[in-house]
């Protein structure tokens, strides 16, 4: 069987599968991708057994018949990205023969069962805009745990709440939520692995229009695209009652310029004690925010002016600077709501956007 | 004492001693940078032991008197790239207080011996062109081996050759040589470390018109620009007589375009076995050249045309495939030389250019 097809449109879809593909694995055949030939499409798919993911190669010439075949997915990606003419032959016999000008390559087929069976489900219940999705995805995912004994904490929540997408994170030490206009069609919350929807947002981060979404009876999430579909498993476990723990009173509050203050933070934290948190104070007074930092090399501070409210005229808190920074990342302009020196800060959009970062402040004493 | 200083100037100087000094060390001194503060001049030095390196900062202005200084090295460039402002205050009392903006950081400061004490000679035997010693070195030192038990092979070996300076690399299994016109002063061949000579190219490599070049009587090379000067160690031992295993008669000769061959390389040996050496075939016949690469995974070919000369009709041999690409890539148009299919082949620029790569064929059989 014969396919010709241009390479910009197989490495494309290469690419999307093969990040998926573990190149080492104690299970062989999760290194394979697995091709499928039928009605002059050319489908690719693979699996991490965390993601699944498929994808339809566009402009596809299939001649003689149909076929599955499999082989070792990082291989096939690196000899179709060095292909010197865009177009490239595809003959699949015993041997995968791939030609491109007078390059020719000769890959190791596998019986395509030893590749991982990937089963994406017919129907969807929601659709949801995949910007919208991928953009809030990525400004809460920070919140995750990374460690791996923290279980439910390194996962991402997708839940529906007043009618609007919600999206949350926490790691105990933090908490970010964000919301978007748009119908997961949850009834209850589900979480999947934060990691997991890094993947997501890497394919649908640059897609126009919208995705269909679902929760399927084996407990995974899918989402399908034109020219994709993905599964991500979803954790099991209960996600914390955090809305419990947002402050609500906040006796001083001070506006600033998040990107101002992301760059001031990283300026003063150079000489903050990596082995002690990466602690930097701030002290709110008199309209003006002084952040320090001191470490055993010495000891840093600078100076930003805020627009203060609130009852109480002046505050001092600890933070780990990188908490800060990344609680700040998607704001423009912030309000810093500050409950008091020891109790949970909370970082918000001026202008009343869908987003809420909580921090909780390091010891001082 | 206070200096003010741009951030351009002290960033780019704190740069070039940066990359020298350890960032870690069994010798804590060793990762300081000394400051000297004289007569309006500011001059930043550092050391490696191997390579040792003193910069001067242009446009400082310097009062309250001189002075001698030493803090750790990468606290010090993090702090100064970070500075919000172009202008910068560097006042010298206990601690170094760094000024930018609004943003003042302390550095604590060591007693300055305790910084290695870098010295340069006063007089210099040679000049010659900045860009043709760097240029030269990048384009022999890949030769040069890596490993610590290879000793002199690991060196960059520097002479003079009937009026002209010669750089040689070898580890063994390569060798690169290559010549241009200058006078290095040397009376016999001295070898550096190739892993110094990268510090020499990173320093040079942009530098216009001439720098001054000598050997200490301490066993240094020594190297001095307009705001530079370094010193690289020599190495002892014997540097191998290659010119002696050198082929000089060539049954087969193939030209071709350096560039294409690599490319082709490339492609080729990503299905070469990396167990065994990314052995790749070449076969000359009939004014082709025949690339063939095979592994675990498969098998891959190309074919490129090449202007065949010589006794032999055709030559089948193999090579370690990086070592090919790594003679040709100073090359465009080249001749690959061909003294049989078991002895070291040799290649050299079309035009009669002053570069030579030998590459010992791997074993067939």
């Amino acid at each position: 069987m014969v396919v010709t097809v241009t390479k910009k449109a197989l490495a494309g879809a290469l690419s999307l599968v093969e990040r998926i593909i573990p190149s080492r694995s104690a299970s062989p055949g999760l290194s394979l991708v697995r091709v499928d030939v039928r009605d002059d499409r050319l489908t690719l798919s693979g699996s991490s057994m965390e993601v699944d993911i498929e994808t339809t190669v566009a402009g596809v010439d299939a001649r003689g018949g149909e076929g599955s075949f499999a082989m070792p997915a990082h291989v096939f990606a690196q000899v179709v990205r060095a292909a010197p003419d865009q177009a490239i032959e595809l003959k699949f016999d015993k041997q995968l023969a791939v030609k491109s000008g007078s390059f020719k390559t000769n890959i190791q087929l596998t019986d395509p069962n030893q590749a991982p069976r990937v089963e994406f489900p017919e129907e969807y219940g929601a659709r949801v805009g995949a910007q919208a999705l991928a953009t809030s995805i990525a400004s809460v995912r920070y919140a995750a745990a990374t460690a791996d004994f923290q279980a439910i904490f390194r996962g991402l929540a997708l839940e529906q709440r007043n009618g609007k997408a919600r999206l949350v994170a926490t790691d105990g030490y933090r908490l970010a939520f964000t919301e978007f206009e748009g119908d997961l069609g949850l009834e209850k919350s589900v979480v999947a692995l934060a990691k997991s929807t890094d993947e997501l947002v890497r394919v649908i981060g640059d897609y126009d229009g919208e995705v269909d979404f679902t929760v399927t009876g084996t407990g995974r999430l899918s989402v399908r695209g034109e020219r994709f579909r993905m599964n991500l498993g979803l954790m099991d476990g209960q996600f914390p009652d955090y809305e419990r723990v947002i402050p609500s009173v906040f006796p001083l509050k001070a506006r600033v310029k998040a990107k101002e203050l992301v760059a001031a933070l990283n300026r003063v934290s150079l000489l903050a004690d990596s082995s002690a948190n990466k602690r930097v104070d701030l002290l709110v007074k008199d309209g003006e925010l002084v952040l320090t930092a001191e470490g055993p090399m010495g000891r840093s501070q600078e100076t930003l002016a805020v627009i203060q409210e609130g009852t109480d005229s002046e505050m001092t808190l600890a933070f780990n600077a990188s908490y800060l920074t990344d609680a700040l990342s998607p704001l423009d302009e912030a309000v810093l709501q500050f409950s008091g020196p020891g109790t949970p800060a909370v970082f918000r959009p001026a202008d009343e956007g869908e987003y809420l970062a909580m921090v909780v402040p390091l010891r001082t004493h």
